[in-house]
């Protein structure tokens, strides 16, 4: 499919507010780094976030929104609706907000998977204003307290529009997404979901699966013999399995093929081990797929 | 078996030197670290390289060594030797230096794994006052540019005692050990290989094997979305392989059931991902080893 062409507004680092009221749903760090962001931006822009009542008072105590509220009813009003709880809440959640937004109102998520939350987006009568996004901020430690203004800055935020997105509103989520600080790329959901099981969910469950391997045998005694190695490779063990399991479900006709090619290689590691050819193979590859990874990360 | 039970020398931190001429073998990142750590700690030591020419002018050029040669034969005065060449080389140079070195020479080792060169100096004709050695300093770059006297500081430095071990040879060298900064801790051969087949071996072998995946899928563009979390888990990735096709031919034995373990996981996750009962379970796990790593490490 041929995505749109489209640059963000000029106006995005100088202008005045791309939206006058912003809706947030989900505050924890991606919603709460938005929100955050947003409110240091446009001081005259008005951040409304919706969580539950003990999110709300810890975002109101960190300046992070300017009103909030545990119904979508308090969007009515929102020029934007960015959902940012778990995928499999951002589905249900889209169904729900159409009886509180107009058309007028652009709704996006976040959501670590999209082919989710746009079929969810084209199923329903009245059609949303919807633009699928992800941002790829992200921090090792999850939720508000650890949310930060700066969290996308030079980061890709991803948006998945498809040939009958309002060419409009992908614009100004793009200047919002740059305004913010981030590199908006655009992708379709499909490309997106394929990328990043590799980028992101292909290497969660093995850094998971191998955490489990290596505790399991060598236990708490043998874990204070572990070097820089380990604990680098392992930092995304610490993960939330709540999370995850909805990314996995949501995105297992992809994350499936990813997970059969890196067992596949780790056969041929394990069936070559006494001779080492495929060992050298694969680590010649790894280092050169790792180099490009230094050159190319915005990190 | 029943490991020796021997305390460092209290004369360690205070006292002279615990041997006059220290001859090391290999002056790459653990070689040159150990050399340049001695001198700074006993300056009237005597450290004796052996490397090809060019090493040796790099390590005369950064004071890591008193005198260097690119021959055994320099080595018949010392009163250690340290083999620290990749662990097929050292084999090799056990059965070498037994022609230079006389039995009141303690030979030791750094290889990452133990039971081969054990092997070969048992099955010399006249035994060497071999102990099998593994610091656990490492970086994630090699060579002798990357060499620091505080590589070992505060982290584990292995000792593989026998039965037939002189205890004198072992206690001197926990006391060089801890003298250097490093925490002594003596473990069976077979132990070691079983455990850092866990916690080195099969991280390092997964971490090549999925950065073969990812790269290949997504590409250098692909690369460019990557987060933090790719980053992290994926540093070793740049490991050379000729270490590494020695580690893994010379520990097969311990190395392969350890990637058993991690593609059963694997494809167990992978079969589950509609539901995601085994994905919970694999986190919880995953999370609650990684807090006692963290906990545990001394990094």
């Amino acid at each position: 499919m041929s995505l749109p062409v489209i640059q963000p507004s000029r106006s995005a680092d100088t202008g005045p507010p791309i939206f006058m009221k912003i809706g947030i749903v989900g505050l924890g760090l991606i919603g709460g780094s938005i929100a955050l962001a947003a409110r240091e931006r446009w001081p005259s822009s008005l951040v409304i976030g919706v969580d539950n009542k003990d999110v709300l008072e810890t975002a109101m105590r960190l300046h992070a929104i300017d009103v909030g509220a545990d119904d979508l009813v308090v969007l009515a009003e929102a020029d934007v609706v960015i959902l940012a709880a778990p995928v499999r809440q951002n589905v249900e959640l889209i169904r729900e907000l159409a009886n509180h937004v107009t058309g007028e109102a652009i709704v996006t998520d976040t959501g670590s998977t999209k082919r989710d939350t746009l079929a969810a987006a084209a199923a329903l009568p009245s059609r949303l204003t919807f633009v699928g996004g992800h941002p790829l901020g992200g921090a090792s430690v999850g939720g508000l307290d650890h949310a930060r203004p700066d969290l996308f800055r030079t980061r890709p935020w991803i948006l998945t529009p498809t040939s009958q997105t309002s060419e409009a509103a992908v614009q100004k989520l793009m200047s919002f997404a740059s305004a913010l600080g981030a590199v908006p790329e655009l992708m379709s959901a499909e490309e997106h979901d394929r990328v990043l099981a590799f980028l992101s969910h292909l290497p969660q469950l093995t850094v998971s699966a191998l955490m489990n391997v290596v505790g399991g045998a060598v236990g708490a005694s043998g874990l204070a013999l572990a070097g820089r190695g380990l604990v680098d490779t392992t930092r995304l063990a610490s993960s939330p399995s709540d999370i995850w399991r909805d990314i996995a479900a949501s995105n297992r006709d992809q994350i499936g093929p990813a997970l059969d090619a890196l067992i596949a290689i780790l056969q041929s590691l394990r069936d070559d081990l006494p001779h080492g050819g495929r060992l050298s193979e694969v680590f010649a590859n790894a280092a050169r797929w790792r180099e490009q990874l230094a050159d190319r990360s915005t990190l």
